[in-house]
């Protein structure tokens, strides 16, 4: 909780003003403040955004730091399980250390707030979980990260999983994760039973992977959805990925998004340019709660991702046509605000009274600064300076 | 035309070796080669590839050093086209400088050749073009261009932009363009016997640009496989975007890919993630040339492109879900050596005898260098330095 004042900054691209910041919070936002004893940045025309948010990560899976990663694996879903299970223990990756590395690269882009799913598995029981939990721990102040307990190596097949979330959820997990229930689980009554089971008995929101693609995905969000309204839960599920909503079929999709505004769910999306994804606009348009996320950055599934919300917005424009400086903005809120939208975070904007969780972003425009690669010039939480130039003060191990 | 050694690079990622470079050509390639008197340029251990291939952009569409372009046109093909050709005009869009600032970004991130389309049209009859030639004239031996005659707002609907067009290719273009017979000229037959009819008079290649999606521009590809065969110019034709490519019709898709291979027709593509496009690795086994583009770079269409191969290697790579080494130097390959099989380009590649057209990369290996946004550390154009650190030596207006 930081008291400071910030010197010409843009707030949202518009005129140079400056920030008043008391005990981590935006108090006061004009021209020319008076410094009084505050100790002052000078932010040179810079674009003031909120917090940068990822919305769908994985902080246990990267070998960042651990050199090139040979990937032969190609790109079958259970192929790429299996291998990753087996790669943790060959190439020793420590979850606290990989999870500090990539959580303090996304501070470093701008990132104030993530979501991270871990993965529970009955090979290496909680341990990963610890280790995350742990850099959540390491990270309090600088970044905040909800983590969703995450059976990856599925749950129905792997006996022994349920009651590893089940432990999971009361060590410390924020949220149920669950992973498509036909096409991983083979059992979707069984999965989302199981998951939703769970989310009710430790009272926490859900947040399922659903890669299935067409009338199977959708089948499963109907499941989701039937299970969302019986037990009362608008509002605390979220869907990542969701390709089905990305299937060339009008009325199913329509359909398809009108009950997840009815039922206030959320959809996570990647923007990923090789399958069909969600459109956001449609998503927006329908009232849908929409956040954004890189995914795994630089981990034995893919090097293609970076851990920037900045780059992501980029990937997100570029996937759902959006090149206008009005829906390049939008692209940005959602990878900004809808994240915390989708989170329930309290107090987030750049409004008074908001937590001085900030981003500058070097630009000309918000729209330029939505996709420029420049680096982050000053990255702000609760008011106290955690990144600067595109790296986090804080040092990883 | 350079003499140089070359010390300690990794060509293509393998062994660190010495490259000794005489008169623009690569002579030897060992260790611990002999400087004598050859100026001497340590690498590093950095990667060498032959130089990055850019196949299809448009040098005089950049609003780059014009300040930040607000884009309210929405994404309709027509007003995109009838924004920019007003846009020029009040912009204030010198052809030649703005393709200067474009061409020396793309020799700055690794580039040594380029293909340009360039509009010619009834309002600004051959003025772009002559832009373009002088720049393509002020950087010879810094990077060579080659320049595609393009009828950006359509031929036959126009009534002169044909004869202009013929004009253009007694003038220095290099090949014929083409645009959405179909779509955007309505007369797909008398479209495609015109630019084919430019052709044969000036003996020159085609490149089309074909938006038309499905079975249209199916259509549209078959009608220039019978052009190709009927006149002969297998191996002198190639179609840019060809979206209809990626239609979810395996059989209908797969007897035009057989048609290309057979008519020696080559895909451009910019593997843009918010449309249906060419899938590289199916083209690439039928053996169909592939060269790949970055397309307009922040113009008056779109501010989401940069100038720079190794960016779109990335994309090219998303799109198609290229994840395994394998794949991404696949991907390298059809961005640099790829377009340069699609240009026809003799003694182009890292073998003893070829021209001395390198990019170095600052990565561990081959599949990390396809895809880091590491600036490149060295370009040379026939053996002379043209571009350090990410930044052509020659300055741009
Ligand atoms: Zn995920
Ligand atoms: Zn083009």
């Amino acid at each position: 909780m930081s008291d400071i004042l910030l010197r010409n900054l843009r707030p949202m691209g518009g005129a140079a003003l400056d920030m008043r910041i008391k005990a981590g919070k935006i108090a006061e936002i004009a021209p020319s403040l008076q410094a009084d004893d505050l100790p002052v940045e000078e932010c040179k025309g810079a674009i003031a955004i909120p917090g940068l948010v990822e919305a769908h990560t994985h902080l246990d899976k990267t070998v960042m730091g651990l050199g090139w990663y040979e990937n032969a694996v190609g790109t079958d879903l259970r192929a790429m399980i299996d291998n990753e299970r087996a790669e943790r223990h060959r190439l020793g990756m420590d979850p606290h250390r990989q999870s500090m590395r990539h959580a303090l690269a996304l501070v470093g882009a701008g990132c104030t707030h993530a979501r991270s799913h871990v993965d529970i598995d009955t090979e290496h029981g909680l341990a990963i979980l610890e280790g995350v939990l742990a850099t959540k721990d390491a990270l309090q102040g600088i970044i905040d990260i909800e983590i969703v307990a995450f059976p990856q190596s599925g749950l129905l097949v792997r006996p022994g999983t349920l009651e590893l979330l089940d432990e999971a959820l009361a060590s410390g997990a924020d949220l149920v994760g669950g992973l498509d229930p036909s096409g991983m689980d083979r059992d979707p009554k069984g999965h989302l039973d199981a998951i939703f089971g769970l989310a009710e008995t430790h009272g926490k929101g859900v947040d399922i992977h659903l890669h299935e693609a067409g009338t199977l995905g959708a089948f499963s969000l109907e499941l989701i959805m039937e299970r969302t309204r019986a037990l009362g839960m608008q509002g605390r599920v979220a869907v990542s990925h969701a390709f089905c909503l990305g299937m060339n079929d009008w009325h199913a999709t329509e359909a398809l998004i009108a009950g997840l505004a009815e039922c206030d769910i959320a959809i996570l999306t990647t923007g990923a340019p090789s399958r069909e994804v969600p459109q956001v606009k449609r998503l927006h348009a329908a009232g849908v709660r929409l956040g954004v996320g890189c995914d795994g950055v630089r981990d034995t599934w893919s090097p293609l991702n970076r851990p920037d919300m900045i780059d992501r917005t980029r990937i997100i424009a570029m996937r759902n046509n959006l090149r206008s400086d009005a829906d390049l903005a939008l692209a940005l809120d959602i990878c900004s605000a809808g994240g915390a939208r989708v989170m329930g975070l309290q107090g987030y904007g750049l409004e008074v009274g908001c937590m001085a969780d900030l981003t500058l972003l070097d630009a000309e425009t918000l729209a330029e600064g939505a996709i420029s690669d420049a680096p982050r010039p000053l990255v702000l939480k609760a008011g106290r300076v955690t990144a600067r130039n595109g790296a986090a003060l804080r040092k990883a191990p």
